[in-house]
């Protein structure tokens, strides 16, 4: 054991719901999720101040709608950089780099978003503006933990505070590490050319570092419910754990300069894959400010170690990473004035072995799974792992749900991972590889093959395509552990539902639901359909009813809304009493396609336009398939391919479709949600 | 003269560019002027706070599109309530109210925004922020005027400063009126039940508003090259000027109440017009955060004063407005329990005789024009008309432009002011009336002329339709009085230029420029034309090349950047030497329609590509009008009608258009330049 001479102690130990080790990207997100939900929670990350400039880059389509969700994906998508197309570039027949094609970046049509570039340390920004504007939680920089302790015995019982988490406030000097500290071999820029990058609203942040020596070396305990472990790919929490990660690194290395380019490239406002003909490959990632971000494979790096295959890094320097470029991208001449940051990497794919442990410390982003940058997943991976878990554990905390859900975290995103992990290895062996001289040449990359994978690669990178299997929260035919990681998370309790995914063969189980414009029935406001979705932990019950001059689609809505508007419906035994909202756990969305015109709230039922004696009758729940009077027409029923018959479409809080059935289904509705949902009027044990 | 016993005195005399006496709307677009161009302001109000919540509300479109030229046109567009369309409501044959009509309330296609509502204290606070993000101008608020002086004999001397002003801090029970003190009859609501209507971001300006007790009662003198006075319909300014306000008021009373409606009435989320058959109208609009405002004719308000010509105020309150509404909207139903502000006021329309005195002290907004506040035109004509001034004084303080640019500001603003006027009488007139009973009722307002009424005034309360005559900033043919206010505002330098409207008849003169999606030659990312044209004092000149396949439209773009590039082109004469960009004056851009991938930039004259020798070439000047990946296709040739011949455009920094003419018409581009731009070289002296 550790001794604690020289070091303060601070008795007054707090208890919270939730402690976030790590405040990037990941554990951001996860205190963004208990802002929105409110639960009490402890973020500490051992850096003293956010990052300024470099690190991760891209983000995805899906990035971008979950940003939405929260209410800031407006600010990301006017800061960054829009990339729109990719232009490949390889050698023809004389050995010179020629643009051999042009594809489009993002997949027209499979989001609202497309994909941008835009340095970590605005999204860290735009994650504590809107944590700050909707909650106390506050991150705390300059501590981590040096001792956590976790009584099993009390894991399952929902009201105990299983885990004890000490925590220790670092001196300035060691909570001022090399801001590339987690990069291999990264270093500062020291030539503050780009201190005019800080933003102003960065300003505080700074200043806020100058206050870290106040409670230098003391420590504070901390009884938590949970714990997240979102502390990077040296993970301190891993590492209490026992958990390993599992994989492999490979022989290439490559180099990253941020800079603003001077060159007569004709394509470097465009994301290039360039592969030279014997010099290694490019990738040209433009960013904003004018910066662009090149990957450049280094093939002249001398190797240390068994067999030569660690990279020598003492001789990895802008310069020879420059040269490298030069030479790749000749006959066209590259340099650069500006240099914003700059690191070397040798690509390996690992992945955790378990991802949680006992359902109350769970690991997230690097932390369980480490891969090349070039395909611009990371950080998104990293996001969309506690994007999954946030929610799940805010409805456990608050009695909404019971502790079965959480075997869905690693279950969905373990299986996840090793995907990644599998589309990063080809799709870096493609990358790196020598191009083909002609057909005949077998060890090298033919182009074809190559363009083949950035394609389909593509909707893979969106982070659209990610889609969970069956589970207590995915109501779809077929075995949970074949469709997951292994882990267990079917329904045992004789409650099990099985979707008809024929009423919507475009709302695709297990995925997130696509979005196409409705109207508001009472102002006429065009909106996505998943504008409507934000991100609150709230679960939806989407009616799609169709045109309710039909009588009967209008009886069928009218007998939902009679059970749904019944005392003893899951609506009213899974919501809890006032103050509670009638939406607070489950709202109701209908969408239809009478001519807007035509109808009024008035004649649906009352369950879709809920009184209050002090805001009146609400006005948001009622949306129409009609022409918009400047935005087009949606046409949600045909793009989603929605039966005439109707459907109901049950959504988790994180988008994702858990249910699709008939609108006479609304014995399913309940069934589903009874096999996880924890009626409040019982836990809380009102009276006693 | 006042005496100043019992008056701190502070002698320490600034010199600055420009004093803005109040920091409502019209004074913050002129701050926002001032910050983006860089020149030495002052901006004082003598409230003590901004203000948090009712008054002004509707933004029309153009007032969006300027926001957005200032970069917080997002922010407006994304709180506020968005108003899709008007539901016209009037008495059938038996005398109960029922909607007869639905327009768009936005003409679809004059704008990319539409019609929105947010109160006004958002509105500053974006302002606000904007202009601190970057200038150091901030608003000092408790002070207000309390003597001017002028000397005249400095009027035409550029680097004098003919303005001395004495400013008087006030204690905080002076800076602190009633919020509502320039409202007719307004008063705060004190339940409090809007307190959380407080912004997060408006907390830090609470505070500031506890520190101005520091300066109380001490005062301080300004030299200054100019004044705007933007202090409300009672303006000091314009009382020290001893200008009047000429016009009238009327005998129609109503009251405005903010509120969270209770009602039954299907169309309380649209904006409605609602004619009752005898007890008066009632306009809703629909706003933010469940409010709707009702502006609600008070018919049985009783008059005092010669003839009975002035309300009753003392009669009239929250709940006896209520009571007019719940008659004028029977059978339906509606009442409240949220009351966030209310208001009572009576018609009149006035406008300045002078909007200047020696182009040295300026008056705009509502010192200078008053009206009904129901078309929600108040605060969009205010703004628009700082918008008009403040890159004019910017360009001649900074010796970019001479003065005689300044004359066009009434010239151009009057003329709008004496149009809204006349708009508001008749429409004022149309709403207040009683309806016609049947064709054969005169005195009656047919619902018919109401209608149509309602659709024109649409077009011109959208702000789009504002149209400046010809002037030394307009080549237009025909007579500069007669086209403004009578002020003379014509070239009389012998460089009267005349455009060829004919080359883009969709591009018209004196309005601004219509707005089209065109993609980045270099990236691929779509923008709308007016998106680059971004508010920060800078000419733009826009050459329409089409299609540079073509050799003839090749060889006139070559014969132009060759003109462009020549060490005397205007370009050169009127830009000041580094470490001035060489875009710091003018903005080059060109569009063409050249299929996007069978050209590059490097394919165009170098003035339309500028290199720097740290941030290499310029990226940001070339644009195709072609095929998006995701966001369809803008057509900007067809749609402004282009001719094939190609043109060269004239933007004033204010989006208007200045000229159209050929695009082998270099030497009229420097005529127009020449006749009011001042060569650096000469006034700046330097060497001497």
């Amino acid at each position: 054991m550790p001794s604690n001479e020289g070091t303060k102690q601070e008795f007054s130990p707090q208890y919270v719901d939730l402690v976030i080790v790590g405040a990037g990207p990941a554990g951001l997100m996860m205190a963004m999720w208990a802002a929105k939900c409110g639960i009490k929670t402890k973020i500490v990350d051992k850096r003293g101040t956010k990052i300024f400039n470099g690190q991760a880059d891209g983000l995805q389509c899906r990035t971008l709608e979950i940003f939405d969700s929260f209410g800031f994906g407006h600010r990301a998508w006017i800061e960054s950089n829009h990339m729109l197309e990719i232009c490949l570039w390889n050698p023809d027949k004389d050995g010179i780099i020629r643009r051999s094609d042009r594809i489009p970046d993002t997949i027209p049509g499979i989001s609202r978003f497309q994909q941008v570039v835009l340095h970590q340390g605005r999204i860290e920004r735009f994650f504590l503006d809107t944590i700050e504007s909707c909650s106390d939680i506050r991150v705390e920089r300059g501590v981590m933990p040096s001792k956590m302790e976790l009584d099993e015995s009390l894991f399952e019982d929902n009201e105990a505070y299983p885990i004890s988490i000490r925590l220790r406030h670092l001196s300035e000097d060691e909570a001022t590490p090399k801001q590339t500290a987690t990069s291999a071999n990264g270093t500062v820029v020291q030539d503050g050319l780009f201190r005019s990058n800080l933003a102003p609203d960065d300003t505080q942040e700074l200043l806020n570092g100058a206050k870290l020596n106040a409670k230098a070396n003391s420590e504070e305990i901390v009884h938590a419910k949970y714990v997240l472990g979102a502390d990077g790919a040296h993970s301190w929490v891993r590492e209490q754990l026992g958990f390993k990660l599992e994989g492999d690194s490979t022989d290439y290395i490559w180099g990253v300069l941020d800079i603003v380019p001077i060159t007569d490239f004709p394509d470097i406002r465009m994301r290039c894959a360039i592969h030279s003909a014997s010099e290694g490959s490019v990738m040209v990632i433009p960013r904003e400010n004018k910066l662009v971000r090149l990957y450049i494979q280094l093939t002249r790096t001398e190797k240390l170690g068994e067999g030569g295959s660690r990279a020598d890094r003492s001789k990895i320097t802008p310069e020879t990473i420059l040269q490298s470029a030069q030479r790749i991208m000749a006959p066209y001449k590259i340099t650069y004035r500006k240099l914003d940051w700059w690191t070397a990497y040798q690509i390996g794919q690992r992945v955790g072995t378990q991802f949680s442990f006992g359902e109350r410390v769970f690991l997230a982003g690097d932390a369980v799974h480490t891969h090349s940058p070039k395909a611009g997943q990371g950080m998104n991976v990293s996001m969309q792992d506690t994007f999954n878990l946030g929610w799940k554990i805010a409805n456990v905390v608050k009695g909404v749900s019971d502790r079965s859900i959480l075997k869905t975290y690693q279950s969905e995103r373990r299986k996840n991972a090793q995907d990644l992990i599998d589309f990063d290895h080809r799709f870096s062996r493609l990358f790196s590889g020598r191009p083909a001289k002609d057909v005949m040449d077998e060890e090298g990359i033919s182009m074809e093959e190559f363009k083949d994978a950035f394609v389909k690669g593509n909707l893979f990178a969106s982070g659209i395509a990610v889609e969970y299997g069956a589970s207590i929260l995915v109501a779809k035919p077929g075995s949970s552990t074949k469709q997951g990681d292994g882990t267990d998370v079917a329904v045992h309790s004789g409650l099990r539902v099985i979707s008809t995914p024929s009423l919507a063969p475009k709302i695709e189980l297990g995925k997130r639901i696509p979005s196409f414009k409705v109207l508001n029935q009472s102002d006429a406001r065009p909106s996505h359909l998943q504008e409507l979705l934000r991100s609150n932990g709230r679960w939806r019950v989407v009616t799609f009813v169709g045109d309710i001059r039909d009588s009967n689609q209008a009886s069928k809505l009218k007998v939902l809304g009679d059970k749904l508007a019944s005392p003893d419906s899951f609506l009213h035994r899974f919501t809890p009493p006032p103050p509670a909202r009638y939406d607070d756990v489950f709202e109701l969305l209908v969408v239809h396609n009478t001519p807007r015109r035509e109808t009024t709230i008035f004649d649906f039922p009352p369950v879709w336009h809920p009184y209050d004696e002090v805001d009146g009758w609400d006005y948001w729940k009622i949306f129409v398939d009609d022409e918009s009077y400047h935005e087009g027409h949606g046409e949600i029923f045909k793009n989603l391919e929605i039966s005439s018959q109707g459907c109901n479409v049950i959504l988790r809080p994180d988008q994702h479709v858990s249910y699709v059935g008939p609108m006479e289904g609304y014995e399913e509705l309940d069934k589903f949600f009874s096999a996880f949902m924890i009626s409040p009027r019982v836990t809380t044990k009102a009276g006693t």
